[in-house]
């Protein structure tokens, strides 16, 4: 086992990661920015190391601040959190080259996963069904023109590298194509300097359901039941829970076995994240594989009893997953609400500044992960997520409930914050009755961001 | 089941019950002091009322107050928490001839067991075995060293209606009890109106060992285990753990079946605790039964899975218990440390005043009971808990280390706390190896308030 593992995260997950550490006797460095000093996780700590000024590129993403920090501390092992350089497969190797364990999937799997058209491939390969669309990058807008009258419209045009949102259009027919083609090319060059895009059928009316797979270096992998995340705003999730409403336990034991047979087919170990649409008549489609911690894991912890950042460690530290498919028992409903510093009546424009009273829900079922405090200055550097709370109870309807009386009890100050909306959101009739899927936000949002009760026309 | 509940009570506990209440839909009237304006049950429940000023007589103890703001908000039924009305029998019989129910256990009970002569007296019908000791109270100084020289020394010295530490003293010998008879004596006059004291045997090396018992109003009477409170300092418990490291098996199967008898041969209904002290030798003596909810019951809660506040409320509603003692399953180990507002450097002193920082600790198997957020004041009416700190994990050894690590994650400043003396508690050599006694911290505490390696020589 590790006797010390670097930290190359902030906020939630830093101190989340931190404290499975030091559960298991394993010394901690935790790698921060200038804007960052004042946090839980840096407090908490064994040694610290600044990497930077705020700006990520500077501190977060600064890859040789980071292996430097390793060095200089004598860390065997890095956690990348989610997000930052956790998906950087140059960053992984760098780890690998200077004998620093990376707690992630190889290598290359991280290269392989984060380009859309070869892990469409790898998934086609191992037999994983696809929504429809085109196998190689797109050449140029006729050619996606040409591509798309085949196809059908609507479709999505995406970058091959793109993720979490960004790079992503929906086109509704060809006069839309035409205009987003040049700004997702655009965005795709700019965002992630991979100008490649490409063409999948959209699936109307479907949930996003993702399986969380684990695996070890010897071969066994393991699946931990899904997570359904349609709540989503521009391809943003903001509420995630477990289990899917749309599966029924024929289809949730095939989405399982195939997660587990893609990671499997490509040799997957450590904790990843197979995500899928599921359509109104029961297929599923892969979106993609996310090699790394997601946000929403704790919803599987609370209903699995399993620390997912425990295994990631133990398996990077080569030991075998300690148990089997059949030993994965999960019970009961889980939610979790993403509580951001945002505005939705604003646009939902980040909010920055002091947090000036906070006091988070607490009580039988209900777990909070969080770094904020009163007085902690929310900074204009990183995302805004300020507090991920996860309720667990015997029924959808008794989580649901569950996280209202949460909510009720959140007190937060100082900045705006999406409780409000979140509220509003485990009470409405669709969500409630779980008839929603991927597109309800956009239905039922309006400008000023609170939920209308009944949808527009569809679109 | 009831409409609504009116919580007369402050602190954490009023917290803890609300939560239950708005779980079960009940709607709550939390009633306060002007003190207490400022606190999350007051700003969470559906309907407040001010009882009067901040000191308990004008507020949480004043009877009048309570009947009447029961009467203006209709409630059906009242839960007195722990402390201040709780075991007040009269109170609990005014309720009922106002046709409010009082979640607790018949008035009649509350009378007798706050007798600790008849109670004493009750356990011995019920073949409970007590401690040697008086059965009368004593008359006068001479009967009291008449009857010592029979008993042999040391004795405890114990008010007939005391309880919370108060109005006790152990009696080495025939001088000191000449010295503390006439103290005792008074305190139990002026502090319980009720000057009768009676003589029990003092067992060295002993600990505290309760369990807790719950029971329906159709006779059924089960236990949800024991718990081990054998840390204290003047006969107040600082730390709770379940179970107990003292009891075999066999022991534990007697102890439980004691408790549960004599539950049941008093008719008992709603929560209670039977408090026994176990010596060296595995014998097990009455203290007392205590006819309310605990401080300590979360460290029950996180073994069972039963909401304790919840059954207390079902019961008195008149329905069944919804499982049998077959059904109880405890799981794993809990510690639960109180966190005061008290300077160990300085005499235990209460520490009044803003708390200006205050974040408790999270993450997996940590359960924190509070009322406090930054900005608080600690009143000076009331006792001094800040905070409950509740582990489980699968050990001892796992709770206690999760316990000092969620210590140490503990953030919180402005006033005075006991964080750092249970910070070196968990790792104390004696309570780790779990071979303390009641007198442990009695005879391992300095004169600063710090924890001694080593003991002096035993007393």
């Amino acid at each position: 086992m590790f006797d010390k593992i670097l930290i190359c995260n902030r906020g939630e997950i830093a101190l989340r990661v931190l404290r499975t550490c030091q559960r298991l006797g394993i010394a901690t460095v935790v790698a921060h920015s200038e804007a960052d000093r004042d946090t839980p996780a840096v407090r908490l700590a064994d040694e610290t190391v600044t990497l930077g000024p705020g700006a990520a590129e500077h501190s977060y993403l600064n890859v040789p601040a980071v292996l430097y920090a390793c060095a200089r501390t004598g860390a065997d092992a890095v956690h990348p959190g989610y997000g930052f350089l956790s998906e950087d497969a140059l960053f992984a190797r760098c780890c690998a080259e200077l004998g620093i364990t990376f707690i992630g999937p190889p290598a290359e799997l991280i290269g392989l996963m984060g380009d859309k058209v070869a892990a469409r491939n790898a998934a086609a390969a191992a037999g994983v069904p696809l929504p429809p669309g085109t196998q190689d990058p797109l050449e140029d807008l006729n050619d996606a023109l040409r591509q798309a009258e085949t196809l059908g419209y609507p479709l999505i045009l995406k970058a091959a590298a793109g993720g979490g949102g960004r790079g992503i259009a929906v086109v509704a027919d060809r006069d839309a194509l035409v205009r987003s083609f040049p700004e997702v090319r655009h965005n795709a060059r700019t965002l992630f300097q991979d100008g490649r895009v490409h063409l999948e059928r959209f699936v109307p009316g479907a949930r996003h359901v993702e399986v969380q797979v684990l695996g070890d270096r010897h071969g066994t992998v393991v699946h931990l039941g899904e997570r359904d995340c349609s709540v989503q705003r521009r391809w943003q999730k903001l509420v995630e829970e477990s289990p899917s409403g749309v599966l029924t336990e024929d289809l949730r034991r095939r989405i399982g076995e195939t997660a587990v047979g893609l990671a499997r087919s490509v040799g997957y170990h450590s904790a990843g994240t197979v995500e899928f649409l599921v359509d109104q008549a029961g297929e599923f489609y892969f979106i993609e594989l996310n090699p790394r911690i997601q946000v929403e894991h704790p919803v599987t912890e609370v209903r699995t009893g399993i620390d997912i950042v425990e295994q990631m460690i133990r398996v990077a530290a080569g030991e075998p997953l300690g148990f089997t498919q059949d030993d994965v028992v999960l019970s009961g409903h889980s939610v979790q609400c993403r509580v951001n510093a945002e505005d939705p009546a604003d646009g939902w424009r980040g909010s920055v500044g002091e947090v000036v009273r906070f006091t988070p829900p607490a009580g039988d079922g209900v777990r909070v992960d969080t770094h904020v405090h009163p007085g902690h200055h929310v900074p204009p550097f990183y995302d805004s997520l300020l507090a991920k709370v996860i309720v667990h109870a015997p029924t959808r309807d008794e989580a649901l409930d569950r996280m209202a009386r949460a909510l009720t009890e959140f007190d937060c100050a100082g900045v705006t914050t999406t409780i409000g909306f979140h509220r509003q959101l485990v009470d409405h009739p669709v969500f409630r009755a779980d008839r929603h899927s991927v597109d309800f936000l956009a239905r039922h949002l309006d400008d000023h961001g609170a939920l209308r009760a009944a949808p527009e026309v569809a679109p």
